[in-house]
């Protein structure tokens, strides 16, 4: 090992402790901080922001870099952090800091008109905005798609989903496409004349927090190293030996912030999982958005909702609530937790539906970074492909494409990784039952440690070790195959297949 | 206004806003902080704590401190920006990189054997380590003593109290010495027939914490600039525009709980009152740890204690506890907050005795400093003068030596701020009734503006502008006068004068 890594090790670890200390207080802001805290926390990020970016790209730091590379005599795990530490380098020095300036003006900016623009479904009045937004994003996407080698889209992509190519995107989300809108139709068909009762309320907080904090248990989160608490926008966040979640309650409703609070755990576990002796190393760290995805959604959506998991869940539902009949059995449950149902809105669709939204993004982003489209028909393809996929079309734009924040705030390039998480989640379940054969039995009996060990062992201890695509060769055994998704939909909605 | 003093505010800003990031996290670690997220959190203090220290000793501040010296050119409040920035660089430069790091080791090994030693009595177990951080205190104290020109003791004082001087507490701690025996014995004789009753509890938590909030609110704590937690510790921390104030509870007593909120509130309030437009300068920071601790003392000691204040307040009390009968009276509470009672611990200490434990430990820290003095000494010495000060002498060490945490964690001229807080709160709340004379009768109808807008003029907006000294004479037309604590004491602790 060379003089140049010891000392990039050292420095790296600086600029992600620091990172640390900023998701700390990102938790905070979101769910402790008095409102007007909001101007001193603004400067303690930017501070914060600017000191680790000045950090990545000083001259010593490429030469470093350079050198370490050079000298080499490294082992497998440190040339993989090596490899992390030229791709986050690239990343922050790709762009002068003229063009970050411009474009953290122009998101902030365009994101607090859109916060106007859509209650009142007015797209027009953000258009002009939004195509400042694209323009500089674009502009963003050329100078990194130049260092990368790779098209103007998949240098946004590669943000957020390192080595992700439109590419293999395409086909995957090609087949999704054509497979979703028949499959769509025959389920609701059998659908049609199922009836489920809604669980009357209300549900008051202490009991739903309690219900969470049970089966965050009984899957394994420690409170020893994490929260969870409320805020607007649930989300997972601090560092990997202090998890901080969150979730929001409606009194009238639990079922869906104890579905929020296992997706968050999800998160949650891989972060906990991360390698211990990479700590505050890039190779250590999460290995991409689909990935980080994967494990929200496979115990949200794989696990959370298999009869399974509804048969250990269910009396300890009835019993935190004290309620008991019809509505709250292991039958009305599946029920309820399996009905389809298209709609406008990404956030509230259920899984069968949820690639509708995201592929419709996907291709309409793409198109608009790779200057194949303009922003002023964005609401007219939007509309065509809600139509076309799920047979609906938003009466404003208010429901269609003002919907998300994501455009707006400068994120672009993130919103396939939702469905890529989808996929790869059903996948590494596929396998993980495949290796272990009684995981779902255990699960059954409350016994989540067989599915957790797995895990454990052959995606989370391996961070940033292996791209996503090897670490889903090794761990799963192949590439990522759509099939196994439409194969898990099938198996789950279709009846008597 | 120079160019070099423009780029000191600059670099100052920065410094303070990274204080500030790290004053939340302090409060996060000691309030909502899973105890496995220790380790990853000391990291990041660290690092924070490092990166300021980096920041601050560069050879560029040294030179742009010279220059903007040197140029001149600026008006009052800059110039005396200029002083505090010259003064918290000369401490951080002033010891080197081998000396901070070893009085790191040996505070935080000392303080952790302390937690050990203390339960115990154990003073013998303790003394080497002590002997080991008071020799690297003392070789501290010499190299900021050559830089500041004074003497070794004053050079850790300056830490805590800027421009507080040996010379002038000296004849001041020693005219409260001399009156306390005496003074204490006619208390103690006068108070032997009073009862007084001890409200029945439990005191529900969710009861306790909206009473200190009601009183928070009343006083003119502003919650959307701060929050009211938990922690072992209470303490007052955040930053100005979100000021995090912590208490416990006992459910058998809420007396102590909503002291230490009112307490906490005065520091809190001090905070939130410094001037605006100097936010994140040194000259806009709190002026040291006397003027702090007697903003807390005015509002604990001065105001709620008053006969005013329990005449507002004890309504509140009984209607939020909803109790009444004798021990709900006014009167009860009075005697219930006033009674004088010698004993080793100084905090749980009344205000009479108070000062005899700070004088106490002031002076054998003074003696073991300038070299007068060694550590074996310090248990006879300790109960030498508790048994002349307060006529009580500790069995053990644990209730008297070693009850602190200050020495063994390294805090070496702390203690005098306390005494000096106290009589500073006494001579600030006597000159604000002068000025304002309804002030005392505003208090008893719950209206705390005329005092609240009293200190925000007088004492809280001057920030760091002028030193403790002048601060006190244009506040209150005189030097600290230790007379006007003195009658203070008088006037509320003896009977018919």
């Amino acid at each position: 090992m060379s003089q140049a890594y010891a000392q990039l090790e050292k420095k790296f670890k600086r600029i992600l402790v620091l990172g640390d200390a900023a998701a700390i207080l990102q938790w905070d802001m979101a769910s402790m901080m008095p409102k007007g805290g909001a101007a001193s926390r603004a400067e303690q990020m930017a501070t914060l922001a600017t000191l680790r970016h000045s950090m990545m790209t000083t001259p010593e730091m490429a030469d470093l870099l350079n050198e370490a590379q050079a000298k080499g005599g490294l082992n497998d795990w440190q040339d993989a952090n090596l490899h992390e530490m030229q791709r986050t380098h690239t990343h922050a020095t790709a762009l002068d800091e003229s063009l970050v300036e411009a474009i953290s003006r122009a998101t902030s900016s365009c994101e607090q008109l859109w916060r106007e623009a859509r209650p009142e479904g007015n797209f027009k009045k953000i258009a002009p905005h939004l195509k400042e937004v694209l323009n500089l994003t674009r502009q963003a996407a050329a100078a990194k798609s130049d260092k990368l080698k790779c098209s103007l889209y998949d240098a946004l992509l590669d943000q957020y989903e390192p080595d992700g190519k439109s590419e293999k995107i395409g086909p995957i989300f090609d087949r999704l496409e054509a497979f979703l809108p028949d499959f769509l139709q025959t389920v609701l068909e059998q659908q049609k004349d199922h009836t489920f009762l809604k669980p009357e309320g209300p549900f008051p907080i202490e009991q739903q927090k309690q219900l969470g904090k049970r089966f965050m248990d009984a899957v394994g989160f420690d409170f020893n190293h994490g929260r969870l608490d409320v805020s607007l926008h649930p989300f997972c966040g601090g560092t990997p030996d202090d998890v901080r979640l969150t979730t929001r309650y409606d009194e009238n409703d639990f079922t869906s912030a104890l579905m929020g609070v296992m997706h968050e755990t999800g998160h949650a576990l891989y972060e906990r999982g991360l390698p211990l002796q990479w700590r505050n190393q890039p190779v250590g760290s999460a290995r991409g958005m689909s990935l980080h995805e994967s494990q929200s959604l496979l115990l949200e959506m794989q696990v959370c909702r298999s009869s399974a998991f509804l048969e250990f869940a269910t009396p300890h539902i009835s019993e935190i609530f004290d309620k008991t009949g019809p509505a709250w059995s292991i039958k009305n449950f599946t029920a309820l937790y399996r009905e389809v149902k298209p709609g406008f809105i990404r956030v509230d669709a259920d899984e069968v539906t949820y690639p509708a939204h995201v592929i419709l993004r996907y291709k309409l982003e793409r198109a608009l970074i790779q200057g194949e489209m303009e922003v002023e028909d964005i609401p007219a393809a939007w509309n065509e492909s809600m139509q076309r996929m799920l047979g609906i079309t938003p009466a404003s734009d208010r429901e269609g494409c003002l919907q998300d924040i994501h455009w707006y705030d400068g994120a672009w390039g993130y919103f396939p990784t939702y469905t890529l998480g989808a996929m790869t989640a059903a996948q590494i379940y596929e396998a993980a039952k495949q290796a272990t054969p009684d995981i779902e039995t255990q699960i059954s009996k409350g016994n989540f440690a067989p599915l957790m060990l797995w895990l454990q062992e052959n995606i989370h201890s391996a961070g940033s070790h292996l791209s996503s695509a090897d670490l889903m060769i090794k761990a799963t055994g192949q590439p990522l195959d759509p099939e196994i998704f439409i194969t898990h939909l099938k198996n789950r909605y279709l009846e008597n297949i």
